[in-house]
């Protein structure tokens, strides 16, 4: 009876060595979870589209119909409609970027366009240097392409250069080839933190002594909550950098478009490459995103996401103090999450039926690890639900972390009081410290 | 100066393996000239989109904002919306197709599905065994993913069942490693041929009798003209096949929305591939076909969609008796496309120049080759413009054969009348001989 669904399938021995890396990620289990109404789930990332009034959709299709007509029904070029890249440059400017409509590429998604980068450049293999924690999909991304994904360490400032240099040599001392560097500058996903304005200057110049393309997602930029992140990456340095935009951050996930700014020749393979993947992204929705964008006061909207988004980051720090004085945080100034850090017996995977059973979800943190690690950590996402809802299920959340310790106490010799003193800390920002 | 384009490229030296098989199609080059309005393009796929009434996307997309309201905004499942696929086996069961709703997997387009396929099943050096001609943005995919391409040679019924055991044979004798076969049975891209009914239970006999999966790719199936087509082959076998469907030619490419019905095994890994690569198909425009599906009568507009291309291929078919009646070609029973084949003498590729000055396009038929072979056949188009264009299309090609023949036989000792008679004949149905 063991390895029954491997003996069901008669095509098990026919799929590629790339397939062994595929499988279903901690994350989509919870979505499952997490969609019953009585659980709050601080697990997902879904943008809270309701702030998103429906007649400026409703403007924008008729306007595509309008403007567009049939062309909106048509295929269209693997590079993107112009009118939306000519736009998609105004969105850029807002983070310092400036770039030619020419080296824009619009992709079904900016998921779609961190998996045409990787299959471009990875060899089974090759390396990918990444955050330690890193978004989850990208990892799946880099593992279905064979790619060795290794871990360099930030703090609350970011990516560390030091840590990344070191890392750089050692793996080049292996005869190692590096391909690229991915990281998610501001406000990342999962951290919450975004690098320095030095950090980011001081690991492009790494980068670029050292020949390794930098890969900067920003699916989160604009949506800053104090003051507006350190400009991208892209606006310091353009023949190193592929730059990830997206609107399913600011405006909605449900158009699926994203794109890429890349170096000019990439740009090239980046076009084909799409081309071959899916002859065209969808030019009713880029009919309709680029009426959006001509006709809505989209800043003004992104403003509302802010306010939106702000308003549930201090629910969320508010009840952290409140519920869970004793873990640990980060402070996210922007985006939609914030990385826990649990004292070092407790287990956020094993933890987490409990979390469900209590009515409350959040992603174990070895989802972002692809080396096993952050166990002690998860993140918590207070895009979606209400203020009302995120003080619940942080509330919740202590009755389960606080059942836990009780628990282990009772088992050992040490009492509660010395167990929560966190001591795997991935990121560990002294400020944030209870 | 040579290969300067390399030389300015930095990262010249990091892409992958895979990317030495990306280059920018034959068909691709032809867009651009295709677009000059002087021109008239038999060379493209685009479907009559205008054919299309307005008003039926206007209340699909209505029912989509009233119905599915923020979810049509927001990140979907990695499989695709149920109510979507639902109708798709309704599509489906025109077709002789009886599957699961769990076995349906949405997708950017069906080209998202078979660049989805491949990346499953591909490592390199696998063969893929193609018809000769095949689609030309498969054989770009397989290459993408460095398989070997082996083609099977097609006769006016489809693909030759003798042909076809000879190569499993031979290929299996090398110790090569057959993945699938790639099919479009139905009004094939860029035959026109449709598989005869004994021809599609043989295949399949065959193929399952060698372990070999079948992919069938089935864009055109419904756009029948005279007698609707024999059935899928998936309705014959569920095991061995995946079934590739699209809404680009019954309803409007714009969307991108295909979809693969897979064997459920296949159908799981198929999914996780599709999260990765862009995490959900677009929630937005699945809401909308799903709408258009139930409210509009998407049968009748399939009918209007078949009695347009009717007229055109009948427009072709005329335009080639009257004008080219010493070349032979396909007479297509429904779809898109007719295959020309040229005298021997003639090529096809080295020809497009010269009509394209004459203000007609057509693709070269090397394009659907992975062998180099196709330098006397071409692929014409009938889909997009006008009856009226079409002949005049037609005339304006006769112009530059006659002309080409006109200059070999000025320089030749044989005559015209010799030159004319086709001899590499990849597809010559006798009763079309002119």
């Amino acid at each position: 009876m063991t390895n029954q669904g491997t003996n069901l399938d008669p095509w098990y021995s026919h799929y590629a060595d790339r397939t062994a890396g595929l499988a279903a990620s901690e994350v989509r289990a919870l979505f499952a979870v997490a969609s019953r109404p009585e659980v709050v789930s601080l697990a997902g990332g879904m943008p809270f589209v309701s702030a998103l009034p429906q007649d400026l959709i409703a403007g924008a299709f008729e306007r595509t119909m309008r403007d567009f007509g049939p062309m909106a029904l048509q295929y269209g070029s693997g590079q993107g409609m112009p009118a939306l890249r000519e736009h998609i440059l105004d969105v850029m400017a807002l983070e310092g970027i400036r770039g030619s409509v020419d080296d824009v590429v619009v992709t079904t998604g900016s998921q779609h366009a961190l998996e045409l980068v990787t299959k471009l450049f990875i060899n089974p293999g090759d390396v990918v240097i990444a955050e330690a924690p890193s978004y989850v999909t990208a990892l799946t991304v880099f593992k279905s392409y064979q790619a060795t994904v290794s871990h360099v360490v930030i703090d609350e400032f970011g990516l560390v250069p030091e840590a990344l240099e070191e890392r750089i040599l050692a793996l080049k001392a292996e005869g190692r080839t590096i391909k690229f560097l991915y990281t998610v500058p501001t406000f990342g996903n999962p951290s919450g933190v975004t690098m320095s304005w030095e950090r980011r200057v001081r690991v492009l110049e790494i980068c670029r002594a050292h020949g390794i393309l930098v890969l900067e997602d920003n699916p989160y930029g604009l949506l800053y909550f104090d003051q507006p992140a350190p400009h991208a990456m892209r606006s310091v340095e353009e023949d190193g950098v592929i730059y990830l935009g997206t609107f399913s951050k600011t405006l909605a996930p449900g158009f699926r478009l994203g794109w890429a700014l890349a170096p000019h020749a990439i740009r090239e393979k980046l076009i084909l490459a799409n081309e071959a993947a899916v002859l065209s992204p969808s030019s009713f929705t880029q009919g309709l995103v680029s009426e959006y964008l001509s006709a809505a006061d989209w800043r003004g909207q992104i403003d509302t996401f802010r306010g939106v988004y702000r308003e549930r980051r201090d629910a969320m720090l508010t009840a952290l103090d409140d519920y869970l004085p004793d873990l640990s945080w980060t402070n996210p100034n922007g985006g939609f999450y914030v990385w826990v850090t649990l004292p070092e017996n407790l287990d956020s995977k094993s933890m987490l039926p409990r979390a469900v059973k209590e009515l409350v979800a959040y992603t174990p943190g070895t989802a972002f690890f692809a080396d096993g690690s952050g166990r002690t950590a998860l993140r918590l996402s207070f895009c979606y639900p209400t203020p009302e809802f995120i003080r619940e299920g942080i509330r919740r959340l202590s009755t389960v972390v606080n059942g836990e310790l009780e628990l282990l106490s009772t088992f050992s010799q040490t009492g509660p009081l010395e167990t929560v003193r966190p001591t795997e800390k991935i990121i560990s920002p002294p400020a944030n410290l209870g």
